[in-house]
């Protein structure tokens, strides 16, 4: 299992007039959470498009049990159970707040995707190299 | 069953780099929908949030099956399967382009909650009465 | 001059906590409404980037004097009061609730910019030829 | 004069199809931006609402000189200039990017309203009191 733990800062504009953060941006922190969870792990997302891999969301799921407010700081997990399967990639995504009270979890599948003609293709080697230590 | 359709032009700053619209934009997507649903059945959102009723979302899943661009039309199917059940109610989208392709499809649950106290509460009335036709 | 009217729908993502509509959602309303300005026109900028030329943003101002709501529907007034002189483009907004009162108003300029190679240009003919009728 | 820097890593959803910031969102890293600097100064913007007092934006100006990109990590430096006057407060704002370059700068100007009725009012004392230092 790999896991990376995020803290975003709640900001004004991602809170709605219930004072609680608007459920769509929920996507967006887990967006941030996995992006920084691919940085620790080596690899940049930004470095695999440059080397032409692109990983669209095809499926995202969100639950939400406690509402987030303006300027809390959360912390979003990104958790990695299992080693990317043929042409995807699965990520868990746990939020608390600072009391480490769970928020919200949700999930998102991501696809391996070829930029030049946005053909399917497999993890590539260069970041299954990287998971590996941790499914050992 | 209930179902109502909302048109949507996708704006610039919905759109990622990939040339796609951001998958986090289709929850507000589904809210807009979900909100012209409710005003077409009969009673605003915003007017259950005056009469003490808020709806905050519990649950919410999304599969992305073609992407969407700057600029298209996409059209929200919104749809209320089954009578709200209990202290909560489910609705279900389609999101299609000009073409009548299936681009998206999703689901959520929202929570009745009463606006003082945020206690969960039973569908109000003045909503199941104009349900009710729908699942007679 | 050259003046065009759009109606948007004020969505709950769009709103924060104190009932207002974010201040940044304001410039992502003039862009939508500076796109259905030159769709009316009878170019959409989504044309004008195929044929190889971009806008971007130079500078924008935002004026505000009352608040916008939660499912309010504002009418964005885009005016074009001057022929592009050079490499830019003047665009006005004035935003107004449903009783006629003004709630905001701003100003953009765009640069004229080739796709590829991201330098400047002139205004292309074929937006010159649209508006000029409307300078005669 | 007090200034101070945040830093900021764009994310994806940020991000528009010409490879750029969207240009709405540079509001909401000023907004962040105003935020930390409040902070830092000793009184979060949280805790003034919790006081009694919101801080509305009634103007804003912003100039883009060159494109932010994902996954940049951006340095906003929030400005204040001169004491706040009567019922306002200005603030400007330089992005620069890793390297010091000049990405983009503006400024907004803020009401002092009382929550309670929405009438303006003057800055509060514990405000006053916490930037006199960097006036004298």
């Amino acid at each position: 299992m790999y896991s990376h733990d995020t803290r975003i800062r709640v900001c004004y504009g991602d809170v709605d007039q219930m004072g609680f953060v608007y459920y769509g941006n929920y996507l967006k922190f887990y967006e941030m959470a996995r992006g920084e969870s691919m940085r620790a792990l080596g690899l940049s997302y930004r470095e695999m498009e440059e080397r032409g891999v692109m990983m669209p969301v095809v499926k995202a799921e969100l639950n939400y049990k406690k509402p987030a407010h303006y300027d809390d700081v959360i912390t979003v997990r990104t958790i990695v159970e299992k080693m990317p399967q043929g042409v995807r990639m699965d990520f868990r995504y746990e939020v608390y707040d600072e009391k480490g009270q769970l928020l919200n979890h949700g999930f998102s599948q991501l696809a391996f995707v070829k930029k030049d003609g946005l053909t399917p293709c497999r993890c590539p080697e260069y970041l299954s190299a990287l998971l590996e230590p941790y499914f050992a």
